[in-house]
């Protein structure tokens, strides 16, 4: 019964895979090619057009949904319509088995980071690239744009509301990779219940217009039904029909002691420098000014000087602002040792498997990334007197390692990052990435 | 145990909702509103910038995720949190018992079309919001942009490719979307098994880096796997190294009877036309040729007069082409027979339940679009002499009506229909909607 109507819970996430990762899985079993220790990386090849950083997102998902990575009766059925009997069996007894390492969720990423590396056999590790993708690229997206929104707003609250503008299921993940970022609250009820993320929101529009009777529109009555069921310190929306006498509306019969308007439409810069003389004037110092309608990072950062105190963001934060997917590949770079890379025109990948660290200034500002091979003695020499390591073990074995952080771990993370950038590469303007990264070549 | 491992099947899909939802379901009840009888509306204020016109896609999907929108004790609990007992008993003996009706899955959309018309109490009208708004806006921004491409690839086989670069549920309903709108196949597997989709797809270069040996590269291994396993009628990717030298080993290794060969990169339009010579120049002149990376519908356009096979599409199907979120909103316009709208700055919307019809001459090609007060009695005179009525009953007292339309119908419902656009309709240059769209105001 509970399990009947309990959350989404995947059974097996095996099948969000492309099916040529089982059709090769079939022809390296067949050639015996499937048990060569291979590494596959994921790296983004660039930033989206402008950006100066990304952020790490998806890594705690990719955990969860590697213990689900196995192929049941279900799933066993649906694959044995192309593939053989062998494969299948194979399958049936599957589980990842390798090691993953990688940067810890909620770092920087740069064009070219070695963000994961999958070591295993062929076999093992070319079935995970299709969800390791899906999850990496999707969070990577929306946390890389949300955390601009942050760094923007500079302090003041910002509430994640884009779940009617996305997928179900990815607006659970994208208000995940949005806390991740440093939003405060979301309105979504799933992502509250399944991690935890603090859940926000009053009332639409609707709710003042479904107070309309035949004398016409009543918007104390509206008013007045929410603060009596919500409480005084809750947020009424004031822009359904006249923001002023909405305002006015709102502290006749919530008291001065209103918890908070929300402005959805209109000149928001204007409107809210007007209602905060007005609640002023009202008495009602400390009633608080909720901005949303549309909001992306340039329109929070336009609204800087105004008195808003908080934020709610929807499409731009769930679609990525203009980037809803952070572009990373999973490549093959090594096998049985030997390094491996793809030779055609635009899209060249580097062999070898690689590491990867960063050097900082002393005050700790960020400074270079610095890519070389796993197999370097050393740590390769860079501009900056603190060097840090930037790939951690993630999976060893086929088991997450213990102690890895938690959502608000690695939410907290991001936040110490945030100063560690180079004032450049915090601002909005398009440009070259925070930090340039150097790639050091095989001996 | 089969259930552990099956498909991700939606316990509930009550979650998938924003919590300002359930504060106003409170309120409402609270001060006897819940109970009005009321009808709210989907539609799209505009189409994505120069957009011609919009495809419905979600009906299907939201009247499965109808049926699963109710409260067990999981979904309850947490909604506990924050809601009185009163509302938490009215959860647990929810179920949605209204009326939808709206465009037929498959049907263009314009500017201000009634896409969806929700009637019942506030109640359990409001409580849908969050979870039709999600279906559609995805569903619709992918089968918007999926559509274009069909067209322009005017017949050749298009496979979708994108799972990777969405979130991993998405990609399922991407797919699905994808599908609705002409692709004639996808490379996820959970929507071959969950819709029934074919799925497609052979190999990546990681499984040519495979066959790497300490002796160097080779290709005529991974190609000889691969025809060995899946057959001399697979589809061979020759772009790892040099495409003159893969094309010739492709053919030495499986003969002129070689299925196709997939080229993912270069200048893709020079590539065909020297491919193409190169095949037939072997023999292999009934090899196809698949072409694949960053195509969107103007790399597709562009390849028109080269000799491809067949588009595999990613990024730019899954992400909707520039447009990841189709832009509708779920509005009440009416409450207890009283037309309601919102009358603040740029944000209006049009009060009173409307229906639409749409008219064509003759010939089929489609005219204009009327949409007018429910309560008219008479459907309004149009410029065409043929009328076609746009919307058709979907839902009653909360269950689907019989005969719905399968995926299957509701893609040839399309694919008639984007013979009866105007020409102007179907260009990929930017501009006005493919027809207007009249809008007869009430009485």
């Amino acid at each position: 019964m509970s399990e009947a109507t309990s959350a989404v819970i995947p059974g097996s996430t095996a099948l969000f895979t492309d099916k040529y990762e089982l059709t090769m899985l079939e022809a390296a079993l067949a050639d015996g090619s499937g048990d060569r220790p291979c590494v596959f990386e994921v790296f983004a090849r660039r930033l989206p057009s402008g950006r100066r950083y990304g952020v790490v997102a998806g890594t705690g998902r990719l955990i969860d949904a590697l213990a689900t990575f196995t192929f049941g009766e279900s799933e066993l059925a649906s694959v044995s319509r192309f593939l053989a009997p062998g494969t299948v069996e194979w399958l049936r007894n599957f589980r990842f088995s390798g090691d993953i390492d990688g940067y810890r969720e909620g770092d920087f990423y740069f064009p070219g980071s070695p963000i994961l590396s999958v070591s295993g056999t062929f076999a093992e590790c070319v079935l995970l690239e299709t969800l390791v993708l899906s999850i990496f690229n999707h969070d990577s997206a929306v946390a890389s744009a949300a955390a601009r929104m942050v760094s923007v707003a500079d302090g003041r609250t910002l509430i994640e509301m884009g779940s009617r503008r996305t997928h179900e299921e990815a607006a659970v993940a994208a208000t995940r990779a949005a806390y991740l970022a440093g939003f405060d609250s979301t309105s979504n009820l799933e992502a509250a219940r399944r991690f935890g993320i603090p859940a926000a929101g009053t009332a639409a529009h609707a709710f003042t217009l479904l107070h309309t009777t035949s004398a016409g529109r009543d918007e104390a009555s509206a008013f007045r039904s929410q603060v009596e069921t919500l409480g005084v310190d809750t947020t009424l929306l004031v822009d359904t029909y006249d923001i002023t006498a909405g305002v006015n509306t709102a502290i006749e019969v919530a008291g001065p002691g209103l918890g908070a308007v929300r402005i959805d439409s209109g000149d928001l810069g204007v409107l809210a420098r007007q209602v905060r003389r007005q609640l002023d004037g009202l008495g009602a110092n400390r009633t608080k000014i909720v901005m949303s309608g549309d909001l992306d990072e340039y329109g929070i950062a336009g609204l800087r000087a105004e008195p808003v105190d908080a934020y709610g963001v929807g499409t731009s934060v769930v679609t990525g602002s203009g980037a809803p997917t952070a572009g990373m590949v999973y490549k093959l770079v090594e096998v049985a040792g030997i390094p491996v890379e793809k030779r055609s025109a635009a899209k060249e990948s580097r062999g070898g498997a690689k590491k990867a660290v960063r050097y900082a200034r002393r005050s700790g500002t960020l400074v270079e990334e610095v890519v070389y091979p796993a197999d370097l003695d050393r740590v390769p020499d860079g501009d900056g007197s603190v060097v840090h390591d930037l790939m951690v073990p993630l999976v060893r074995d086929g088991d997450p390692v213990g102690g890895l952080p938690t959502l608000e771990e690695s939410r907290r993370f991001l936040s110490r990052g945030m100063v560690s950038l180079p004032w450049e590469g915090m601002t909005l303007s398009a440009g070259d990435p925070a930090i340039p990264t150097r790639f050091v070549r095989a001996r």
